[in-house]
């Protein structure tokens, strides 16, 4: 399905226990949904103590799962020994995050030695009608040989 | 200080009364610290449950913050019965966000009818050094007559 | 073809009478390739004058017609009596622009009632083959009533 | 002036030599007006080849100066061997850029040994006045030993 070779077979393994380790996706309540080569989707369940003053998810919010969606879907690429860590994004929000749930869906659309560039793209789902919500154009780096120092991965 | 013209008295209140409506803000922890005519600060102090895998804040911790504070600049200057939506913000991180402490202080840079351009900075603070850590440069767009719909107003 | 519906049957028309009037397009020999609702697609042959010290496209030179695709992208979808301007875009430049011609393929992702944001992609076309140079995300603003002051449209 | 100290004293030779070289800067009629530490301004006279349909700079041509300067402000804390990439940007677009000319003042804000950080203004003068009429966030690369192989530098 994925345009994409990984490096290693254990690409799956490596991005469930870094994403594991992000103490902020326990804290949102975020979990992975799918995990493919350069591809990575992360749900989010509505609750309250994401929202703005009006109830809907807040920005922010999706920018955090997006930006770990999209960080992933790098990972998912890179060779077991290096990390991964945002240079930079850039999002748009298209309409407002109303619904029960969000689904950040990233993918890798230029991958690259020491840079990787990702698309993202954010959906809210209500009453089973899923609609985009937001979309992110995102700058990821590969550090080799410091497993350790990583911000995303 | 600021160079800007509020357009009524109570901005202040304004702010820090929808500030306190944005629930998400207070799951993080994150506070008002200062709010000037187009500037505003939000102090956030560190916690495990905010961090990715290495200890860090998690850069969507840091987009969330400073999404708030250029929305509140941009909110502090329109009239009152306006509310403020993010259309879109870039964000580039700077350096690993390690301390005990975040600031994100943001502030207009171009205020307009319809769109206000905002720039933010986040400092880390860690045994009493800051540093920038992230940038951001974000477009907020005034909405008159919907008090009640808004993302970050 | 394309998703979206058109407000009128000119907008070919509007769109090809605008950007003759782009003297810039001219200057730098680029032509439109494409009109469809919501898609726009420019043109652009190599020349030494258009380059970087390497030789290469220039990036600002990418910029220039992906700007333009993108804004008649979403001015194809606008009613005969509005205008289009640029709020901002974002660019990643993923590989060298080395080839015979550039090609910059505008659509709209979300159209708006005032503003409407689009993604741009860029190829590259070398010995007969294509290949993705930079990818923008965009935001255009509709201006109606004003059809004499506009940036892009 | 600047607080960055450059990596050779031939800092600004190098940056006027490499700029020499970027054709289209000459098809547009650009040219350097400062070179600093870390800091690089570039002025382009207003010309109707250079124009939108209404009149204006084309928003695409004040993105390609803004690069430059960015781009030059970066490539002048380089080292002698190293040349300099765009790897992307942002810009908003705050007012028409309507004058007689323009001035694009590029700045280092955080400079590293991969990534450089930059912010570029961009000024329209118009009958003695100055506006700010854009705004630039760039993310540039050093790419060591390669000194034949760059975009901006």
């Amino acid at each position: 399905m994925s345009q994409w070779t990984p490096h290693d077979e254990d690409f799956e393994q490596r991005v469930r226990d870094s994403f594991a380790r992000q103490k902020i996706m326990a804290t949102l309540g975020a979990r992975i949904a799918q995990v493919a080569p350069g591809e990575v989707a992360i749900d989010l369940p509505f609750s309250e103590q994401l929202a703005q003053q009006h109830g809907f998810f807040h920005g922010g919010v999706l920018s955090t799962i997006a930006d770990s969606a999209g960080g992933y879907a790098a990972y998912s690429l890179f060779s077991p020994e290096a990390s991964v860590m945002t240079v930079e994004f850039k999002i748009n929000f298209l309409s407002p995050a109303d619904g029960e749930a969000l689904r950040a869906l990233g993918r890798v659309i230029k991958p690259g030695r020491r840079l990787t560039i990702c698309d993202v793209e954010v959906y809210a789902s209500k009453a089973g009608r899923e609609s985009l919500c937001a979309k992110m154009q995102q700058t990821m780096m590969c550090i080799e040989g410091h497993p350790g120092i990583h911000r995303a991965g």
